[in-house]
């Protein structure tokens, strides 16, 4: 078994759920190499997050923002924590309902995703900035 | 260290929270090579999920199943997709607030899960067939 | 690659979202000997979970307190499950919407997080006791 490691940078995104498959393969290339494994992709942010959904109709994607908006909204009057914007509570609440980190089994050098699953980088914040990811592969390499 | 990998098919569920513990465990006798490790446990599917909960009693199975409605409710008006039935968005949503895979560490050939732990297939559509999983197990084999 | 693998216990925490990331690495010095792979922490209970969020102000920590009661309600009429008090439902609720383990890229002898990531114990118990975690931690070794 071998490892790689490295860190990439995500251009900026608009604040919602946002499909980023194909741009993590093209940035990752070294996935390609390996014949069976994990791939660990983690985010390095507490306000954008990573989870796995529907790669198709960008109606989920849609629906995902207007929802998470309501299990997290802004302005509520118990938040203590207000001073970095209204978005940034409910981003930190969604922090822990997503997730920091997704793992994919990598299989004959592809993400052995099923047939309608994609990552989404979820950002939170209206002005995310770009976001750094960690990608550690794991697993044995092809011959 | 080896990688050790596989795909299954588990039969169809009920929609709930179902206990898969036993029924994994039989599927991957590989499980019993391993001295210690991670065992990772990934579902191809957005709208059948998997989690970890308590192991014993069904009435926590029932609760979740309620009060994950009440999270992700079915025929809101602002849903937007919605041409695949009524469960549909909500599992969706749900796929986001559970897990697409969960890790568990293994030692001297066993999951290494608390006393109440079991691993939970959450299937949120009401006929949702029968799902793939990925299961990667790595660590140092049984001398 | 090498694999790791120690069971630790956490003295009971009060009820909340505790930030743990110092007591951790305290008691896995063991992450020092590795140069790049991952750490995987995983706690063996069903009503304390794991989460990665904002290190600094407290009052991220209060307001997460403060809303997921808000998700997950004590006394909701429909609970079946409420032989063990109170706070026990809710905290499976959690349970499923935090996680039982969270996955930590590791680089250069250090845990591998943001500049605003910190790992929290959230204990959904009144009165949780002890919490027992396994680390397992996988990668290449430094030379």
């Amino acid at each position: 078994m071998e490892v790689f490691q490295k860190e990439i940078k995500l251009p900026p995104k608009h604040r919602g759920f946002n499909l980023i498959t194909g741009e993590l393969e093209k940035l990752c290339p070294e996935i390609k190499t390996f014949s069976a494994g994990i791939v660990h992709i983690f985010i390095q942010h507490t306000s954008a997050l990573l989870t796995l959904n529907e790669n198709a109709d960008p109606s989920v994607r849609a629906d995902l923002e207007t929802h998470f908006n309501k299990l997290a909204p802004e302005n509520q009057p118990y938040y203590l924590h207000n001073s970095e914007g209204s978005d940034d509570m409910p981003a930190h609440i969604k922090a822990s309902l997503l997730s920091s980190s997704v793992s994919i089994p990598l299989t004959n050098g592809e993400l052995n995703l099923g047939t309608w699953q994609g990552i989404y980088l979820c950002e939170h914040r209206n002005y995310g900035g770009a976001r750094k990811l960690v990608v550690t592969i794991f697993g044995e390499k092809k011959k």
